[in-house]
């Protein structure tokens, strides 16, 4: 590795170090200015590289836009909506939460002292609500299912049913393990906890608490959304989770300005050439209507593959088609500006699950206990999502808040200044991730991502490599546009360090 | 309740409003400046009365103490500790956390604009540690152990042993469920789970993610701390929970900037004597040793009773016996200041469980990210606490390094600055709360509360009220000493009403 100017010195974030002075006399576009650019940016220019970042919308971030009062959305096939939000209000529209474990991004928001806040992705005063309206309260979902469980499990053990499944020992741990986990009476009956809730909550002087009774199993068992309950341990899920102050952008705005030459904006990509030494990228630039040639020696494209797949490139054959054959999922968000009814309820942050098609109701973890907040009333994808965007806009307002109403009666009414946003419509985007099995005779299969498209994507065609978190394992997290662009400056950085160390009199005559 | 000048308008703290002219001519003295005689104090000038509050230490706040670099821990029998924190540190050594339901005391915190943050109570990459020092992530507790029971109960529910005590549609609907719940295999087997971690993590490129192996039961059942993985789901431990920014006595300090008279602090009292138509109070000034006396028509004391069994009164001889019969338990926390290691460790807030004498580490969910932080390494009471704090206070701070070393190897160097409290030792406390059934034949009943001392207290003894947290079902917290305060302002604000209605010219007369 340091015969190849890499210091095997891992950062914190997982890229290798690379020498400062490796990319001198280098040239390398970088185009599109969401995370994946942005890190490949940040790093080749810390490699000492000279970048130039073209990113074709206003502003910097990709999917992580940050909408607040003023700013407009607009959707291909759809009138331009315009956010009118209360001071400090804000919808992330794209990412909305930072898992402990990403720590990428965690560590370049400390890098650019981005402060970051917790972003409380579970409450246990929260709802569960079935397809018929009826909801449960997640602590009692929980608390009561695991009561059931403890119950029914101890039932068993004691009967002797598991003696072939386990050994004297295991059972005789295991029986007060079941007491504790269901909070179960003496003989392993579960009559109801404190844990669901109080029947009358304590206070002072003689006002003792007492239990509520237990919802019944059956009662439980009917509500299709207490899978749901199990949400906070999807490992994506788990505490403790974060959001940037101030919106999700506000890292990409860190990024931007710990360039040396920050993202050309309104940089619209038109053609991608290989030369003979290098690349040529044209771009308008949209607010002037000029053209511009860019020359470098390699190009880092981050572009999403469907706008990709329309713009004019010398790329190989097979690599066209594999660019044009990606198909991207959909996915939704509705917000509503609101006073904080939610939190009259007890509820501070957190997600209610209501089932298809708006899927949930995420109540904002900015700005607790102030007077107004941004309630998410739908965030869908996949099928659910393709059909949901094909219904009008004000279509798609009604039914979110139609939903918060039902979930929270008489409050659908305190809903203002709404906004939808559908990702396969927007501009430069066109989906939020890929779906690598659309059309496949399995269909739609989360998480096999291993196709031959995807495996081709991850080499340079020529000069020109491709990073984004499409071409990681998890397309739908920052994260992972993150390591894909960690991973392509690191495929170039060995190949100009190869270079260098073979043939440096070329190399330089070539640049 | 109008009748009584009181409007039935119950208010979002739960505290009826008094009209605001309802004690006018009327003066109280509140005795000691924590949260009860705070609230008294706020809620009776808030209803037109004077009122006098004497607090004897040289803050407000009581057990709600916030030490910050330079305060003085003086403890009876002990040498003086002095905080030395870096810029930001602070250990709360009382109450640390607000659960959601206490809409009390947040709601006196959004009265007197103190903003509160998001207190980490969970965290899923903490751990429990058993006493053999292994340690397993609470995430790996958590849903491995769920997995195995989901294994368990189905496989007995396959077997049929479970047919008389379920229905069948029940079992059918509980299977899919039992497959979600511990995220079984296809034939309802446990082979681990993507939620306790991943074996191998996702990346970019050809780098797939691989789930790690299940954790064996027996292993699990080992941990004498598994089942401090339902810590979370205690009604009063459940998410969300919030601190005060910058400290719990914020809401304290808030209490006494809102006080027409703010409390006079520095003020022992001596003497409590009833005459002919009120009470005479008499307190010395620490400060300047002048003995002063203050004459009132009422008293709220909200003196802890082992200080108050030993101050001069007239109560009647049962009082008297009552009150010196009140036991307090113990309770002990010890602090640390130390570079965020386990923030490393991807632990931001929450805490881990390691059982007695230290019971806990408590990781601290102020200033996430930054460099320095406040790291608890013991939060015992009960008969634990009663043995931890005979140990010298170098033993204490010893004992509880070498647990944080245990759990975190080699970071046990890393604490600084350390600071033990031992409740029963601090003046004008004596203690963290009653234990109402000390020296009884059941020895101490968690919980058990309602005895005659109890009750006795919630009366007056002439023109003195009670008020305390110790007058509460929940002695432990904050809001037991706002309801607590709030019910004998209350029961003082019918008795003037009463008075008023009555006989007003007398009253006059005699104030």
């Amino acid at each position: 590795m340091q015969a190849l100017g890499l210091m095997g010195n891992a950062s914190a974030q997982g890229m290798e170090r690379l020498t400062p002075t490796l990319g001198k006399g280098t040239h390398v576009v970088v185009l599109g200015a969401g995370i994946a650019g942005l890190v490949s940016a940040y790093e080749l220019e810390q490699a000492g590289f000279q970048v130039t970042l073209l990113e074709a919308r206003d502003r910097v971030g990709g999917r992580a836009w940050t909408v607040r009062d003023g700013d407009k959305i607009e959707m291909i096939g759809e009138d331009t909506q315009t956010a009118h939000f209360s001071d400090g209000i804000y919808f992330n529209a794209g990412p909305a939460r930072i898992p402990s474990f990403h720590q990428g991004l965690i560590g370049y928001a400390k890098k650019f002292d981005v402060p970051l806040e917790v972003e409380i992705n579970s409450s246990r005063s929260a709802y569960v609500m079935g397809a018929d309206g009826s909801k449960i309260r997640m602590r009692t979902a929980i608390n009561d299912m695991r009561g059931h469980i403890a119950e029914l499990l101890a039932k068993a053990v004691n009967q002797g049913s598991l003696d072939q499944a386990m050994t004297a020992a295991d059972k005789q741990k295991l029986m007060p393990f079941l007491k504790a986990y269901g909070d179960l009476g003496a003989d392993y009956d579960f009559k109801g906890t404190e844990r669901s809730g109080f029947g009358a909550a304590p206070g002072a002087g003689v006002q003792f608490s007492a239990p509520g009774s237990a919802m019944p199993i059956d009662q439980l068992l009917a509500n299709q959304q207490l899978p749901m309950t199990l949400f906070e341990d999807n490992l994506y899920m788990q505490a403790t989770m974060f959001e940037p102050v101030g919106g999700m952008d506000r890292i990409h705005a860190g990024f931007d300005r710990a360039l040396r030459r920050p993202a050309i904006r309104g940089a619209e990509v038109t053609r991608i050439r290989h030369t003979g030494a290098g690349v040529e990228v044209v771009y308008r630039d949209k607010a002037s209507d000029v053209v511009d040639t860019v020359k470098a020696d390699y190009v880092i494209c981050t572009i999403p593959f469907p706008v990709l797949a329309k713009i004019d490139t010398d790329f190989s054959g097979p690599m066209k088609k594999t660019i044009a054959s990606v198909v991207y999922d959909c996915s939704n968000k509705v917000a509503f500006e609101s006073p904080r009814f939610w939190e009259k309820e007890q509820i501070y942050g957190g997600i209610s699950f209501v089932g298809a098609p708006t899927a949930l109701v995420w109540y904002p973890s900015a700005g607790l206990h102030s007077e107004r907040g941004m309630i998410l009333g739908c965030y869908n994808s996949g099928p659910t999502a393709a059909e949901f965007c094909k219904r009008p806009i004000a279509e798609q307002i009604a039914v979110s808040r139609g939903v918060i109403d039902r979930l929270h009666p008489g409050h659908g009414a305190d809903l203002t200044n709404a906004l939808a946003i559908n990702w396969s419509k927007v501009p430069y985007s066109l989906g939020p991730w890929p779906d690598w099995n659309a059309g496949s005779a399995n269909g739609r299969q989360e998480g096999h991502i291993d196709t031959a498209a995807y495996r081709a994507l991850q080499q340079p065609d020529g000069r020109v490599y491709f990073a984004s978190a499409a071409l990681s394992q998890t397309p739908g997290w920052q994260e992972g546009g993150i390591q894909s662009a960690q991973m392509q400056v690191m495929a170039l950085a060995r190949r100009v360090a190869a270079q260098a160390a073979v043939r440096p009199s070329e190399r330089r005559r070539a640049a």
